[in-house]
Order: structure tokens, then sequence, then C-alpha cells
């Protein structure tokens, strides 16, 4: 979606390492924002987006206009059922049918063999590679390690929008994420006492305003009781205006 | 879907004479059928219906199962809009999302450069189309069109199902399409007045029970008041227990 950042840079530098060509799409989908104002303010500058794919050493920019990737009388949507429903698909509603069927179209018109996705965005990576193994499209989804800020903030491009006050105050973030982990890497195996904790550590931030807070299974995202295997540690804090998701997958 | 007559044969000669490689594939999709005894009584011949891919000369037939098209925990679904809603879309729910998914996933899978299809399911050929075309699956859709039996009746693997007396009824089918085309030929241009025509035409057969009759846009499948541009003239017809559509498209 552009206005890229530290965590683009990674993805495009894993893609060279591991392929002869790397071919980089810049797509702003109006199909999965809800909110017109949030497609308003989504951050854009695609100048300064291909000067960071050039330096990056990326082969291509695909940048396709609105118009490109739905034609006039574009009707056809795809849908992912159970693992869209929860976290940001119930906070958003059709968000992930927008992503579902824009990734679909991007593969499909890129041809790519594999794809790199940023592991911040934990259930968007679970809706495409379910997407494209249900589909059979033959492309490998790759996942790739949430890259962060010296103080843990995970990058995003909604990043720009927080205020100092703001930016300082969202590391809680993962602070809350790591305690969790702490507890859990300790013993705890409550699902209820890791979301308590991390609560806990947001309340002490007072311009923290969670969303959700989950423990939920790793593959199906369905919320747990008791941790008996992998799991997924989540959640969506606004901060001001600004809302962030972040996560901690558990062996 | 199988149980291949002479418009399958048709289709594999037309695909052999344009392509270097012809497949085809054979699969009774459970999704697309919203009643299970209408599935159960599907007629199924697996090697019959290779004899004659061999006779035909085609090179390859790919008859997957149902977990090989829809592994355990497949959850993805393709929607085709305004298109999918009405004539066969409102007579039978979700029968389209049904096709609009395994034809996703068969082009997929097969990775053809075109795919033939009878012009009897004329609705299907216009969701498929909107369908590759929406998702930018690198396809060429062809339309063949219909064969017929020598009274009229459209090949159809339904036509097993009817008994001796159905079967002479049935060619009443292609009979009210020609009196509509005639009409129209003559200059009728009323919608009202081809739906009557039509209907008039269904009334002298006893055993045929009209499902719908259709004047339609035949880009949209709207219904039309009037034609002043080309046009899709089709109908659902029971006899007995089987259901049989036709359709004539009008320039």
């Amino acid at each position: 979606m552009g206005w890229l950042h530290a965590g683009h840079r990674a993805l495009i530098g894993r893609a060279r390492a591991e392929n002869a060509t790397t071919v980089v799409s810049i797509f702003v989908n109006p199909r999965q924002f809800g909110d017109p104002a949030d497609l308003e303010r989504y951050p854009r500058n695609e100048a300064r987006d291909v000067a960071i794919c050039a330096e990056e050493g990326a082969d291509l920019v695909f940048a396709p206009s609105v118009d490109e990737v739905y034609p006039p009388g574009h009707d056809t949507s795809v849908r992912v059922g159970a693992v869209s429903a929860p976290l940001e698909g119930a906070a958003r509603p059709g968000h992930f049918d927008g992503v579902a069927t824009v990734v679909a179209i991007l593969f499909n018109l890129v041809g790519a063999d594999r794809a790199y996705f940023g592991q911040k965005d934990a259930q968007q990576l679970l809706v495409i590679r379910r997407m494209a193994a249900d589909l059979a499209i033959p492309i490998e989804v790759v996942a790739h390690p949430t890259v962060r800020e010296p103080d843990g903030l995970a990058m995003s491009s909604r990043n720009v929008h927080l205020s100092p006050a703001e930016r300082a105050a969202a590391s809680v973030v993962r602070r809350a994420l790591l305690v969790a982990r702490e507890a859990w890497s300790t013993g705890e195996r409550s699902a209820d006492a890791l979301r308590a904790t991390m609560r806990a550590e947001l309340s002490h931030e007072p311009l923290a305003e969670p969303d959700y807070v989950s423990v939920a299974d790793a593959t199906t995202l369905e919320e747990l009781t008791t941790l008996d295997g992998s799991a997924l540690l989540s959640m969506a804090v606004r901060f001001g205006s600004t809302r962030l998701i972040d996560n901690e997958p558990l062996p």
C-alpha cells in the first residue's frame, strides 16, 4: 500500500536474496477501507516509494491505477471464511474481503512465484495463505518477521500520524506483548491471565485505548481458554485517531 | 461435469483445432448444487467419459476428487455480483457462487490459455467471463454454439432423466424460442409480447411447466421492456422432475 518503511525494505531485500526478479506492487486498495476518511488520510508518496524501491534494488514497481485493478463493471469478490471473522475482521467489516480480492487480482496480474508479507499483519497473512491455497493460485506466500523501531514499535505506514506524545506512548504495545510472552515462558497457560497481563501493561499508558487484546489459536484465530499449542498474542490499540496493531506468535 | 454428450464433443473438437494441447476437466461440483438430491441424481460415468475424450482426441483428462479441489479446511468463495442474481441465480440460490469458485480453482489448477463453454448455459458464460476478467486470470473464455438433437432439444446431461413422453414434449422449449425469434425478426420489439409468445407456445405442451421465461439485456441480464439492442431470450422449463434450460441470443 505504499509509504514504504524499513519493514518493506526488509521484504524487498529478502525477495531479492531468494529470487531472480523482484517486483514491488504499490496500490492503496479502496475496497479494504470501510471508512472513507481512513482511505483519504492514508499516506501516499509514489515518487518517494519508487526511490526506495530503486535504493533497495527492486527490478520493477507495479503501481496500477484504481481503474486498472478494478476496471469499470468490476463485480467479483473473494471471501475467506472463519479466519477472516474475528479481530481485524470484526473491527473492520468487509476489510478482509477487500484484501482477499485485491491480493488475488495482484497475484494474477504480477504472476509472481513468491509473495512476501510482514508478520505484523498476522491475520492478513492467514487470510492470504488461505485464499491462495483455496483458489489454487500457484504462488508461495512467505512471512517475514516484523521490523521494529529501536523502542519496539512495529514499523507501519500509519505511524506517521502519531503526535510526538502518542509516538512515545505507542511503545507500550510491544511492552504489553513482551510481558505476556514472558509470563508464558515462565509457565502461564491461562489465556485470561495473559490477556489480563497485557491489559494491565496497557493501562499504565494513559494515551493507549485498547480496541481488542487477544490470545488465540495461531491457525484458526479462535480465542483460547488454555494454551496447549501454538498461539498468537495480538492487539489493536488506539492512540488518538490512529489505530495500531501488533502481535507476538508463541510456538 | 461429465456425462459427456455431443455438445462436449464439439467443445473438444474446437479446442483441438485452436490449441496445441486439449485438457478436459470432469468434476461434478458439489458446491453448485443447492439441492443434495439433485447432486445425488446427477449422472456420472467416468469410464465412459474418458473413452469419449479419447475418441475425440483430447490429450488429457483432469478428473480430480472432491478433496483435491476442496482440500480439508477449504474456506474461500468467489462471488460475482449483478449478473449472477436473476434467472438461474434466482432459481438456484448459491449456484453461481459455487460455479465461480470452482471455475476459478479449475482455471488455476489446469493453467489453460483458453477455456471452452457451451452457449446453452448463457448466464454461466457471463458469470465466468466476469469472474475471469475481474480476478485477472490469464485465460480466454470461448463460447461455442449450443449443439442440439434433431428435434432442436439442446444437448444436456440432464436429458437422460426424461421419460419417453417427457423427451418428446421437451422439443417445445426450442420451438418456443424460435417462434419468439421469428416474431422479433418480423419487427416485434415489445419484451412482454415476446414473453407472451413463448408462454403461449409452451402452453400447448401439457407436460411443460415453465419456471421462468425471460427477455433480458444480453450483457447485464436485466429484464427488458423494449428491445433496442442485443438481447437474450431464455427459459427454464420443468418436465416432470427434470428442469431444462435453453436460450436464443438476438443480435
